[in-house]
C-alpha cells in the first residue's frame, strides 16, 4: 500500500464552485434506469444480462456526449475517462451496476451516476481537473445471480480463475459465467492467462461511493458517511444443533436433549460476548440469520431434535474475528456438555477485511468539514468491489450516501439532496486529492 | 370425588398366585395385532377406522372366550365385565386401542391388554374378583385423526357435542365424525341427546395401564411407575416474535430489531424460571416445540424480521401454570423494550391438570411393595381418557409401564417382563381394591 504525506491545500485557480456537479443528469438517468430495468415490484439489472447491458449502454451513451475517453476490458468493465492537467495514475470512481432480482434503483447505479454528474460538472464548468479521473463502471458485483463475488472487478486484475468461467452457472437461465461473458461481448481467452487488465502502480486511488445498505446515517441524521473499513467475515452458512425428539409434556428436565434450549443458549451467550467485545472497543456484528427447527419433524408435544442455523460474524478486525470463532467454539462445547446436545457446524466460509486507506478518509474528512458537508466515519459491513482494489494495493476509499430501508429491496429511498452532498464531496476530492508520496 | 378410609387388608381364601395373568395371551395378541394393523412402517389404527375396529373385534373375540359380558356404548366404545363375588359398582381397567398414523403397538393396546390378561388370569385359576371387573375398550382417544380429544370416553359420559359430531373430519379422509361413528354402528342421535352412558356412581374406581412416553422408568431403572396426577397445560400453538428484516453486515446493533436474539433470550429467562421453580419444588415442563425464522423471507446476511414459536407449558399443578404464564408475559415485554420487537402470542389453549386419587395412589404404592414390584410415584405429562374419568368424579389412577423411545412412533419399546410386572401390580389391586366409605 503506498503511502501520502501529510496532506498540503493546493491553490489553484481553477477551484469551481463545488455545487456545479450535475445533479439533474444523474435524476434523468436515475429516472431512465427504473423506467427501462423496471420490473412490477423493483428493478432487474442481471449481471452480463439485459438489465445490466441496459444500464452499460445508458452510461456510455451519457459518457460518449461528454467527450471522455471510453474502453473496455475482456470482462466488459467500462473506463470513461476525462483527461487531466498532468499525465499520471488516475483517479478512479467505480461501482457496479447490476442488481438482485427484484432490487432497488440505487445500490450500484448511484456510484456510477455520482461519478458521471461530477465529470459533467466539470465538463460544463469547463474545469480540467489535477489529474486524469476514470469513471469504471463494474460488472457483475451481485453474487445472487452467479453465486461468486466481485466478478467484474476480479476479472480487471486477472483474478478470475477458469474453473469459475467454465463451471458457475447464472442462477435464472443456468448460463455458465463464460458464456454469458462472451455473449456480453467480453474476450474469456485473455481472461483464462490470467492477465491484469489494470495495473495497480497506474491507479493514484479507487473511490466507491455507495448508498449505506444499514440504518447508521438515518438515525444519526446525517447525509454522508465516510468508510474506515470493510468488514470481514466468518461464516457457517448451514450448522446444526443435534438433540434427541422426545414428548414434550413426558420429558423431565434433566432427560432433555433440547435443541432450541441449547441454541438459544448460544445465540444469548454469543450475544453476552458481543456487548462485552464493544465494550472494550471492538468492531463486530453476529447475527443469526436464519434459525429453524425442521419444518416436517418438529410438532406440537415433541421437544425439537434438531436446529438449523446460519451464523454471519463480521468485524474490520481480523483478531476480532478470530477471537469471536474461538468464543463460539468454546461455548458450543460448554454448551454441548450442559444440554446432552452436539453442534455440527458445517462449512467455514469467510472473507478477509478491507482497510480503507488512511490519507484518504482524513481528507474525505477535512474536505467534508471545510466545505459544510455533514459527515462521519463508519465502518462497512457489506462487501464491496472496493475490497478487491485494496487487496490489490490500490489507495481506496468509500463514500456512503444516507438511505432509508436498506438495500437489494425495491422500498430503498436515497433523497437527491443527499447525493449532491456526496457530489460535492467527491468533486472536492478530485479537484484536490491526498499527493502521492 | 368420592373418599376412601384407610386402606385395610381384606385376609381372602382365594388370594391367588398373582403371577398367574395369562401373560401369553397377551404375548399373541400384541402379534397378531401387530400383523393385521402393521404398515410397511409400525401399525395404524385410524379411529373408528379399520385398524381400530381390527382390534376392537380381536379383543371382543377374546372376551366372548373368557366368557365376559359384553356390551357397546353409543360411541362404540366396547365394555366387558367379569362378575365379581358382590354386586355394587365396578372396578373399570381402560385405554384406547387406536394409534397414531405409523405408531406404536403399545400405546394404548398395552393397558387392553393387561386388563384381558389379567381377567384371563383369574377365569384360568378359577378366581372370582371381590367386584364387578369392567375391561373398557375406549374409542377415538388420538387427537392426530379428528383433531378433538378423547372422543370415546366424552362420549360415554355424554359429553360429546353436535357440532364435533357434524363439523369434525378425519384428517385422513375427511369424513365427519359422526358418519365414522354411525359406519362402526354407533348410534349419534343417543350422543346428540348428551346422555350419560356410564353413571360415574356405579364405578367404583378407573384404572389407565399405559406405557410411560417419557425416559423416566428407562432411566431410573424401573418398570412400573405409579402416577400421581396428569399434567395441565397452556399452549401457544402459533406465537410470533415481530422484528424488523435488514442487512446483517451493515446494522450495528443498537439499531437492530432481530427476532431471533429476542426470541432466543425468551428460551433462555424461561429456562432460568423453570429451574427456579423446580428448586421450589414445583412440577413444570417447558417446550418450545417449534420455533423457525421464515422460510421464504429469512436469508444468508439478512437480519431476522419474524420468528414463529409453538410454547408448551404443562404441571401437575394450576397455580404454577398461572405463574409461568405471568412469567411469560413480564420476560416478553420486558424483551419487547430492550430488543424493539413485539411478541404475539396468539390464541391461547390448555388443559387442566387431573389429580390421580390420593388412595389409589396409596393402595399401588403399597401393593407395589409388598409384592416385591418395583415402582416410583411420578407425574404424566400426555394427556388420557383417565382425565376424562378424574373430571367426572372417578376415582382414578394409572400405571406406567417402562418403554424406551417415547410413544407415538415405531421404536417404542416396552419388554414383556414389565408387563408381566404391571400386570402383577393390576391384579393385585383388582383383588384387593381399597374399600369404598
Amino acid at each position: 500500500m503506498s503511502m501520502y504525506p501529510e496532506r498540503e491545500r493546493q491553490a489553484d485557480a481553477t477551484q469551481p464552485d463545488l455545487a456545479s456537479a450535475d445533479i439533474d443528469l444523474a435524476e434523468r438517468l436515475f429516472e431512465e434506469l427504473r423506467r427501462r430495468t423496471g420490473t412490477d415490484r423493483g428493478i432487474t439489472r442481471a449481471s452480463y444480462g439485459l438489465g445490466e447491458q441496459v444500464a452499460h449502454d445508458i452510461v456510455r451513451r451519457e459518457g460518449r456526449k461528454l467527450g471522455l475517453e471510453i474502453e473496455m476490458d475482456a470482462a466488459c468493465n467500462l473506463y470513461m475517462t476525462m483527461k487531466g492537467r498532468e499525465e499520471g495514475p488516475a483517479i478512479f470512481i467505480g461501482s457496479h451496476i447490476d442488481s438482485v432480482p427484484m432490487g432497488g434503483n440505487f445500490d450500484g447505479a448511484a456510484g456510477v451516476l455520482l461519478g458521471l454528474c461530477v465529470l459533467s460538472g466539470y465538463a460544463r464548468a469547463g474545469i480540467r481537473p489535477p489529474w486524469n479521473i476514470t469513471l469504471m463502471v463494474i460488472r457483475a458485483e451481485e453474487s445472487t445471480w452467479f453465486g461468486a463475488s466481485y466478478i467484474g472487478s476480479r476479472a480487471a486484475f486477472g483474478l478470475l480463475r477458469s474453473d469459475e468461467l467454465d463451471e458457475v452457472k447464472r442462477s435464472s437461465d443456468q448460463i455458465a459465467l463464460g458464456a454469458a461473458i462472451e455473449a456480453a461481448g467480453g474476450d474469456t481467452a485473455f481472461l483464462r492467462s490470467g492477465r491484469s487488465f489494470l495495473d495497480p502502480a497506474r491507479i493514484a486511488m479507487f473511490i466507491e461511493p455507495h448508498i449505506e445498505q444499514g440504518p447508521v446515517l438515518v438515525e444519526r441524521g446525517l447525509p454522508i458517511g465516510i468508510v474506515t473499513g470493510i468488514r470481514g467475515s466468518f461464516r457457517y452458512r448451514e450448522a446444526k444443533c443435534l438433540g434427541v425428539y422426545a414428548h414434550s409434556g413426558a420429558t423431565p428436565r434433566e432427560y432433555r436433549q433440547d435443541a432450541v434450549r441449547a441454541a438459544a443458549a448460544l445465540v444469548v451467550e454469543l450475544d453476552k460476548a458481543w456487548t462485552r467485545l464493544e465494550e472494550e472497543g471492538a468492531d463486530l456484528v453476529v447475527t443469526f440469520c436464519q434459525f429453524y427447527t425442521d419444518a416436517s419433524e418438529a410438532a406440537f408435544s415433541k421437544i425439537a431434535g434438531r436446529l438449523t442455523f446460519a451464523l454471519d460474524v463480521r468485524s474490520q478486525e481480523a483478531a476480532t474475528l478470530e477471537r469471536v470463532k474461538r468464543i463460539v467454539a468454546d461455548t458450543a462445547a460448554r454448551i454441548e456438555t450442559e444440554h446432552r446436545v452436539r453442534f455440527d457446524f458445517g462449512h467455514l466460509t469467510g472473507s478477509a477485511a478491507a482497510k480503507m486507506d488512511a490519507d484518504i478518509v482524513r481528507s474525505l474528512s477535512a474536505l467534508a468539514r471545510e466545505h459544510g458537508i455533514r459527515a462521519m466515519r463508519m465502518a462497512c459491513g457489506a462487501g464491496h468491489d472496493a475490497a478487491v482494489f485494496s487487496a490489490a494495493g490500490v489507495p481506496t476509499g468509500m463514500i456512503f450516501i444516507r438511505n432509508a430501508n436498506g438495500s437489494h429491496n425495491p422500498d430503498e429511498h436515497m433523497a437527491m439532496a443527499d447525493f449532491a452532498e456526496a457530489a460535492r464531496l467527491l468533486s472536492a476530492l478530485c479537484l484536490d486529492p491526498p499527493l502521492r508520496a
